[in-house]
């Protein structure tokens, strides 16, 4: 269906570059729409590259050309008043610079950069969150290669003459590959834009933990290095907040001065809260209120269903943890220690023939110690990714709750639409424009969830068998040792 | 050194077996004494065969001479006086009768039994316990084939017409194969009858428990038959209490009259006590006090350091005990319960391409709640062993202090010896017949150690290596299943 648009800001096409000059107040027409059927799982990722070319060509007539998603609705009331004025389009008056990579040609930093693309000095122009069908119904446009970052290089920093010290991170994209400096400060920062921001839609979850005191301390650095560097990777992941401006400007920053700038500007983004709803053009029919219904309660009970089942891995894990460090090695331990003592006293009981025994009897014990000292030291090396994970998905979880509460208020209010209209409190354009929006929050939240289970397949199937391969290592291990031990002793 | 010999009992020999008569009064002189070195470790049991033929060959000669070891002293008030009077040969008026088995030639039948070997209707005849010098010193004189018995086939018997019930077990030794039974009260009967005869020079452990409640449950008689039959073994294996009267009647009775005359017999044996000592002639010069002295010293500190050790591994193997058949399946189970749960969470997504995951997250789960069956059920498989062992090196070393106690008592009265001489006390004869008696002791000690480290180095070895092959196992089985387990994931 072909779609009108009105220009806000200008463009100047550079030259060569397939695109096209518009002015203030432009109509546009657009002729050719993508339509394109992902699904979104890991295996994706990696046949993107055959898809690059067919994009490619369908996209350069179509880059510049920009949807809008304008409601119109005049009831000053409804909490969702801000969608519903006129004024729904963040300004943008200071506009933002996005470095260009020579090594990334247009057409993929355009796909991947649903928002455009835009040369040094000139001004943003808004883009739609495109939702498509897939195999496994709404989903996301993925870009046809996955952003990446490397947390990296704690070094401590400090200002105010040295009187105020924080720890620094470094930060490489994949697509740049030129660090960019963070303390965890950026980081909270960046978390709370993303939050307001698409946190009506998205569960962005929480930072690791700010942490007063032990922060310089060797390993609370490792971990919360290790923590940020996971958070970025979900970022990364999601495509619709690694390709936002503030991720963007987190990520590719040229300077301070840059830096100062951008957060300026992102922190007058108007497009937050439930507008970013505005923002969403499913490509699809809209749904009748009863799916939508259905569909957010089977994401409700399924969310918090997972909730509990992570929930006991966590408190299982946790007390493995403290067994595996305390009472399992002290055991082995005192095994270990009493198979020693017996052969020293055998040793002292001047009586031929004892070395064999003596000497196999020790080792033993010696090889109790070790078990211990291995029993100690495996959760860091299988029971922490398994936790950590988990831990990341607790956080997750978290964010449903307000997400569906805020989806089922929706839902309430067109339920009651009639009943409005009929008191002649809406009209009936208005009723329809309300189930409108709860349709497009609907495929929203699909699109979210269908994210959410493939990335969870993803990352479950990796944490498993990571856990499953190192504790098969484990007990190999120890039964090497022991039939080492037993090989000791005299066959009689 | 030809020594003479006073029959006390008449013999008369059987035609065709290489037999003495003998008449009581007359006057034997013993020409051919049998001198063996022997090394008693287990080593030496499968060479007997060898060493038969020559034995067999000197016993020939003189297994209708017995030796006597007479002391002569005068010391009324000396609590060695037992020892001391001329009457120091029990009656036997009654005398006992002992089967003759048709597989056992005389020969090996004269060693295995030091004392006199009897036909029917004959009456016994005394023996001297022969003591040798080995390669590691003083030992006893062992038989060519070790006794040895299985204890089995439980069975409830009943008196005063099923008024009284009791477990009956079936013993059946090497050398008749003809099963004996005997309920509990007959154990404990024939270990007071040990104790009182050997329990001065020989340690002679308890008997597992006595139990008043639960006497009839199937775990308990299990246990108990297991603990009975090591006790058995253990007997067996002392070449002294094998070839005891008393043991072997408990082994080889007839029928009810037999054994109930043998028993009557047996209580009324008086070379009980201190005057086992009257019974041992060491084939060896007599020691000095200095030598017996640092023999016992060195005796009494390793049986108490040996003690310490075998409590800690009792105390440290308990401990593991209840944490393999408590808390740790108990973990297991958790963790596994965890997983599957999670896995059926996940089933109910609605989203397409689970089920390989969900499957091999059960898989993993139910992996887990096997293993937490086979920790529960290792101990019984290996740490069982081990602590019966040591159970069993308890009860023996315990025995040691009143045995040490007897001895030093005797070398604090040697050391007395010249001032009591010098205070006409007693005779410069005397003297040295206490001091002769001491050194007799020491030898008699000297050959019980070393018995007890020759058992002690074998069962050790069998025990650990039985331990640790089972704990490989256990440990590889484990890692096999993990493996599996992980086997079940894809890989991406």
């Amino acid at each position: 269906m072909a779609k009108s648009a009105r220009v806000l800001y200008e463009f100047t096409a550079e030259a060569g570059n397939n695109e096209l000059s518009v002015k203030e107040g432009e109509t546009l027409t657009v002729t050719n729409k993508v339509k394109i059927a992902l699904n979104p799982t890991w295996v994706t990722y990696s046949t993107m590259s055959v898809f690059v070319l067919f994009v490619a060509c369908v996209f350069s007539k179509v880059k510049t050309l920009f949807c809008f998603y304008h409601l119109q609705a005049s009831n000053g009331n409804d909490p969702w008043s801000t969608w519903n004025s006129n004024n729904n389009w963040p300004s943008n008056p200071e506009g933002t610079q996005t470095g260009k990579s020579a090594a990334d040609p247009w057409n993929s930093q355009m796909q991947a950069h649903p928002q455009a693309y835009q040369g040094p000095g000139k001004n943003m122009v808004c883009l739609t969150l495109i939702l498509h069908m897939g195999e496994v119904g709404p989903v996301w446009l993925y870009p046809e290669s996955q952003l990446d970052c490397v947390v990296a290089d704690p070094k401590k920093g400090s200002k105010m003459y040295g009187l105020k010290s924080y720890i620094e991170y470094q930060i490489t994209p994949n697509t740049t590959n030129r660090p960019v400096n963070h303390r965890y400060k950026h980081f909270d920062w960046l978390y709370e834009r993303l939050l307001d921001k698409f946190g009506s839609a998205i569960p962005i979850p929480s930072l690791p933990d700010k942490q007063v005191t032990g922060r310089f301390e060797e390993e609370f650095i490792k971990m919360r290095m290790e923590r940020l560097q996971g958070w970025m990777i979900r970022m990364c992941r999601h495509p619709v907040i690694s390709c936002s401006d503030v991720f963007q400007l987190f990520l590719t920053y040229k300077d301070e001065k840059d830096w100062k700038m951008g957060k300026r500007k992102a922190e007058k983004d108007e497009t937050v809260g439930v507008m970013i709803f505005t923002t969403i053009e499913p490509e699809a029919p809209d749904l009748d209120l009863l799916e939508v219904e259905q569909k957010c309660e089977q994401f409700s009970r399924f969310t918090k269903a997972m909730d509990d089942g992570v929930k006991e891995i966590l408190t299982v894990g946790h007390e493995h943890w403290k067994r595996c460090t305390g009472p399992l090695p002290k055991e082995y331990q005192r095994i270990g220690k009493a198979f020693q003592n017996l052969s020293s006293v055998f040793t002292s009981s001047g009586y031929q023939g004892e070395a064999t025994l003596t000497d196999a009897l020790t080792e033993a014990g010696k090889t109790y110690e070790e078990i211990a000292r291995m029993f100690a030291e495996q959760p860091k090396k299988d029971l922490h990714f398994l936790m950590e994970n988990n831990n990341e998905y607790k956080g997750l979880l978290g964010c449903f709750p307000d997400t569906i509460g805020v989806h089922k208020a929706a839902i309430e209010k067109v339920k009651e639409g009639d009943k409005l209209v009929a008191a002649s409190k809406i009209t009936s354009q208005e009723k329809g424009a309300m189930a409108k929006r709860v349709s497009t929050m609907s495929y929203a939240l699909q699109a979210e969830m269908n994210h959410f289970h493939s990335n969870r397949i993803y990352d479950y199937n990796r944490v498993m068998q990571l856990y499953l391969e190192e504790q098969v290592k484990f007990y190999e291990t120890i039964a090497a040792k022991l039939r080492q031990a037993h090989s000791q002793f005299t066959t009689m």
